[in-house]
């Protein structure tokens, strides 16, 4: 019944060659609600493929900011009280219009109970994506999830899940892909995974149907990371050389790297 | 009438390995008020050319570490409320004395009306240096302004704007330069307009000449950046390049270097 | 009377090689409270050697996260109103048990009389070591404080003083090494100190003996320092090796070139 998205939208990496070319060509400005740890790796991840990020947090300035750009970022990290109105009147600002999609990045909701009630809020009102890990999704997802029943979660919120590990699953209810791109490196960097849903969200501010964005965010984000991989000699050069490789990724590297099921 | 800053003061690349030297020996301590996305590569910017950087913003410490500085940035990025009184606070300390001068970079203040009248408030609390781009500009300088609006506002706010863009123009009122050092890679590394405005608050700690200053940075800055362009593989490593090529900087590659008119 | 670490415990080189070892096998949870510039460095750091970084300094997180924890940072740079509440909250929730040890960085305490006074008060609440510089030092370790009253400091307060300089002198009051390895580099790149503490707190969390995890960890920073500054071109790529040279730091390597006594 379900439907690979790889099948029924023709070939991820064409799709991801397609997004890349239109986040280099439209600029799209991301919004990045994000954790002070991650803020400057996310930040040169999305001007390395040609989006514009902003990242205050300031109440008498978010509004202006949400209003003014393509995506949003809602990440969890670091989640003090001031980020949490800021996320709050993001949001709202964001929910005014159905052309502004967010993505929720639950970061450690895990080690956390008062930021997992929260990030059950938050999935609650519109986020177009979740992107998250397996321990996430555990307490996300409520008893008794686990990767078989992203697909449930997914349709009965109607969001695409992103479920990082080993592998990618990317879900939306009634499709889904897998994406087994990625280095172990990518673990030992920090703000990887927020980078990543930093990325999906200027996929979408170029592609409108969420899933395929999403999908060729993870894929993009994976390729680049097994080209770093190849000249790095640790997770400080690996680094570095993700940006890179994320600047100079083509449409060939992507068809001929993509693992997609 | 206008006095090009480099004929009126001799070489400009001469005067930035002057100042450049300086930097290296008197180590002068710069204290940033400045976005969180900006800080560490900021203070590495500033660690790089030899001065030493303090960033804290706590109410109850920012007096005492602006009167131990030599120079102070103030940057609006990310300008909650916190910050907004932690910079009311330093301009009042650094206002005590005529010998502790500070740069306004009022960071995208096209994108939000409250943080642009903050900027305009702060623009008439004696900064030595404002350096901002063109969009930031347009709205600082209020109705009708463009480049060639620059020396008119400087001599109005009696200081020296550092206006950045393809060329930099630097202007006191009474003398303009323009650089055209610099290379594209630096719009596509977070921070870099940030550390720019850090580095020109270095330079003002040991060069009285704020004209000089305010050139001598943006100069230095410039052909590091195009340096580090030549070995750089994309962004991120560009971003690491930059700050070696800051290190390494001498008077005869900046003379041979420098572009400036 | 005083005994070096190094001769009653065997070498030191073995010791780290162990220690390090371990950090890879355990993957250590350490909880950082640090400022905002060093938050991504000492995080790649930590993650170098296989450790978990968590940062959050959210009230109604801290408790929880301190208890899944293996050891805690208690870093006081950009040291404001919350942080100062999330260091009261952590070092609390600490307190609980004996089995998990915190390390206390009183950054720029020699530059804010008010982070002076807070820093003597924490180092009163049980951490295991105080990681600091000479200035630092001679603030915290009050009138006629120099590198001669470090043991009978440590002693005082029962507690390991880490006092890192071009030499870094570990002692808890019974015993003392040197270590002197490291490179001047280290001292041109933000939050370097900030992590051989965060990497202290790691080591701590892997091996009980508060002395020899001290001497563990910086003899381990100072050796990769020391890699680092042999292929880097400057502090920009000083910093990415650093972080490569922990990745792939081995025991052969330590006892090759370790300067202990």
């Amino acid at each position: 019944m379900q439907k690979s998205l790889d099948a029924s939208f023709g070939a991820l990496p064409q799709i991801a060659a397609d997004v890349l070319d239109r986040l280099r060509v439209n600029r799209p400005a991301v919004h990045c609600i994000t954790n002070n740890v991650a803020q400057a790796f996310t930040a040169n991840i999305l001007l390395s493929v040609g989006a514009t990020p902003s990242m205050t947090i300031s109440p008498d300035e978010i509004a202006a900011f949400v209003e003014c750009c393509d995506a949003l970022l809602v990440n969890l990290g670091t989640c003090d009280a001031e980020r949490r109105k800021a996320i709050d009147m993001a949001v709202t600002a964001a929910q005014k219009t159905t052309s502004k999609p967010w993505v929720l990045d639950p970061v450690l909701i895990d080690r956390s109970p008062s930021r997992a009630a929260f990030a059950r809020d938050l999935a609650g009102r519109g986020p177009a994506v979740v992107r998250l890990n397996h321990d996430e999704f555990r307490v996300l997802g409520g008893e008794g999830a686990t990767p078989q029943t992203v697909e449930a979660y997914a349709r009965d919120k109607a969001l695409v899940v992103a479920l990082s590990g080993a592998s990618d699953l990317i879900a939306d209810g009634t499709r889904r892909v897998t994406v087994s791109n990625g280095h172990p490196l990518m673990a030992r960097v920090t703000a990887m995974g927020c980078a990543a849903s930093a990325l999906t969200a200027a996929c979408l501010a170029v592609e409108p149907d969420t899933g395929r964005a999403s999908a060729a965010a993870l894929l993009i984000f994976g390729v680049a990371g097994e080209i770093a991989a190849e000249t790095a000699h640790g997770p400080g050069s690996f680094a570095v050389a993700v940006i890179d490789a994320l600047f100079n990724l083509d449409a060939a590297t992507l068809r001929q790297r993509a693992k997609v099921m």
